[in-house]
């Protein structure tokens, strides 16, 4: 199939939002847990989380235009802080159901733990075996569609302590975490191979 | 394992790139693929790859600090053409080579095949069963560590057909598309569920 910017622009409009949202592949899915200033807390699932940097540690995601209330990014510009929880093969029918518009905490109308760690000012969910918390540093607006590009640095993490291998690299099979394709297809991923760094004149070393 | 920002920073340099870098959980892993103004092309495997909309249909990558050369991001700066290339199982240890740091094309360097489709000015790799061509619509400097958020609007998709669904929606199995843990885990997803449009006083509807 070859099509050009005319034809996905013509495209039926569910067929191209399935098609532009599968295109970049599979995709991390992650909860997003804030609260408002009245401490009313709120839970929604992205699969746009994005590696900015290690050094300091920073974490990026998109968030739709603001035309309509999205209470993730009202939460994170009055609060300035958030997490992100990991979403395991246990609970992808929970975590896909917290993308319903209620109008209270999607919390309780899923049944995920919201639970607060440390002196960590934004809910974490329980059932996350690798939790995040963010502080807010920078949005960048992105003029051509009105979304935003929100850059948080990473100041909490909490990780169940079998899932980190020796060199840092967590175990994401262990963690049964899963992947998304779309906005509602889900996938577990099984480890194929590990490679070593790549130099111009060496072979690489696979580990299985 | 608790870890505050303090903890993060304090750890020794190459676990903390691991676990940061391991942190969002699985990515897609995606071969970018330019040519500079004198015609001479590149190839570098990126995980950074988002979706920023739809309508218009907007991808974005992350690329790191040009303080070094950064030929991707050099030749798409000049060009103002890239082209998207998905890496499936077949083409892993091939991908991952590409990271590594030549003087030439790395499509020579790889066994990966350079190819031209109609007439997009970028090269596209012909290994991949989904190809897609961005023209540059944007760069946003992140001012934080450096990098740049790069977008491009898709112009050209080349899919192979029995990759898409009667809804639009990629057989991301069927094409042996994988996805990657931290700088260099391959991992095979195998779907688990699909799920209906979630609404507040409605079961989701699952299918297999």
């Amino acid at each position: 199939m070859i099509l050009r910017l005319d034809d996905i622009l013509s495209l039926e409009k569910y067929y191209r939002r399935n098609l532009i949202n599968s295109i970049s592949g599979y995709k991390s899915a992650n909860l997003i847990a804030t609260h408002n200033e009245e401490g009313q807390s709120n839970l929604a699932i992205f699969s746009s989380m994005v590696h900015v940097g290690a050094t300091p540690p920073l974490q990026g995601i998109i968030s739709r235009p603001d035309s309509v209330p999205r209470h993730t990014l009202e939460n994170i510009r009055e609060t300035g802080f958030y997490t992100i929880n990991h979403v395991h093969e246990g609970m992808i029918e929970a975590a896909h159901q917290s993308s319903a518009r209620y109008e209270g905490s999607e919390f309780e109308a899923t049944g995920l733990t919201e639970c607060y760690l440390g002196d960590f000012p934004a809910p974490f969910v329980k059932e996350s075996k690798i939790k995040i918390g963010l502080a807010l540093k920078e949005i960048l607006p992105i003029q051509l569609n009105g979304t935003y590009f929100i850059i948080g640095q990473i100041v909490y993490l909490d990780i169940a302590d079998d899932l980190v291998k020796s060199d840092g690299l967590l175990d994401l099979n262990a963690a049964k975490s899963i992947c998304v394709n779309g906005l509602d297809e889900y996938h577990l991923p099984q480890k194929l191979a590990r490679f070593s760094y790549a130099k111009p004149d060496k072979p690489l070393i696979k580990s299985l």
